[in-house]
């Protein structure tokens, strides 16, 4: 059985989102933001308090857009992955890793600078740095995305679910506004898929069940 | 013919340190720091202005941990790459992520808030925030490396040679002081390879042979 740690729409929501496409069986535990704050016994579990965690037998992993790999090659063959035969293999790998090494963590700086920290500590320049940050490395999804559905392959991968992901927060701390027309389009087409339902479904049947309350979204 | 371009110090170099430890045949391109602003012409190869960029016949890359995973599947099979049967396979992959989404990350916020910014946009608050959150997460690597040479899988492989250039840009951005004694002796362990070695001195000798200035360290 496969355990996922889950904050309401923290990146865990990458991994809820691949569970759902795969049809996997798991158990989606709640926690409320952030856990290392308000959930200290979260920490016996995961020792950095970061968010997401999953547990599968003796794997245990930290890395949002890293799980969606996992799960997809070692519950697969998937045509979530895009496998080292496909030309388009190093492009779907750059995507996977882009994800959040390049286009999710400026949005956490934009978050903690203009929302999370007390008013003292915000700081609209570094918010301002970062926001702009965002969007200029978010030319590369308009552009990908001009003439084709999807990020690459030609089809809906997992790489489609990590960045997508960066997009579902981006309307959370009031950057979406900014899209260019093709990632709007593009983000529309990834909301409309069965997947994404079920993991947004998901997430709010757990959230209270658990008794967990949903963020505030911008 | 695989072509790279490169800053000095910059994390392209965990491509370059993976070429020489596959023993790959490849072309190293230097760019003066920072490329969008120095080397103007460099966008109409790579739009985004990012190091690295990689291009292998068709594929193009810019995530330096993705070209690592890359390069070790497409030209393996390596031992540099950890495999989906091998029990370690979720914890190899949680590092390959980890150390650019969650170790390097935060650490390109204190460069930019205490060195690169002019005096006025400096912002010790900043910076101090995100020291404490690269230490914050290095605490991992310190518990991996308590009792273990390597990372994972019980022996060196591309998830050391990723978070090994964490360590390294530590280094130059006054962060290796707070080591723990661990990550001290495991960076030590590292530095002390030839692949490392071979990757340091084909830096330096593109740096004079092209004409780009190597930059100052801390």
């Amino acid at each position: 059985m496969i355990t996922l740690y889950h904050c309401d729409g923290a990146r865990s929501f990458r991994p809820l989102w691949m569970l759902e496409e795969m049809g996997l069986t798991y158990e989606l535990k709640m926690l409320p933001f952030p856990p290392r704050v308000l959930a200290k016994e979260y920490l016996a579990i995961n020792p950095l308090g970061t968010i997401p965690f999953m547990i599968d037998g003796e794997t245990k992993m930290t890395e949002s857009s890293g799980i969606c790999y996992y799960l997809g090659t070692k519950y697969g063959p998937s045509p979530l992955v895009v496998g080292l035969d496909d030309p388009a293999y190093g492009a779907f790998l750059n995507w996977m890793y882009f994800s959040d090494a390049t286009l999710t963590f400026p949005q956490t700086l934009v978050l903690r600078y203009s929302q999370l920290e007390p008013e003292e500590r915000r700081n609209p320049q570094v918010a301002g740095d970062y926001a702009k940050w965002f969007l200029g490395r978010l030319r590369a999804v308009e552009a990908a995305t001009a003439n084709s559905e999807f990020l690459c392959a030609g089809r809906f991968t997992a790489a489609d679910i990590v960045n997508g992901y960066a997009l579902r927060l981006a309307g959370t701390i009031g950057l979406a506004k900014d899209f260019g027309p093709n990632v709007r389009a593009y983000w529309a087409r990834l909301q409309e898929r069965d997947g994404y339902r079920r993991a947004v479904a998901a997430e709010r049947k757990a959230g209270v069940e658990q008794n967990v309350a949903p963020r505030v979204r911008a």
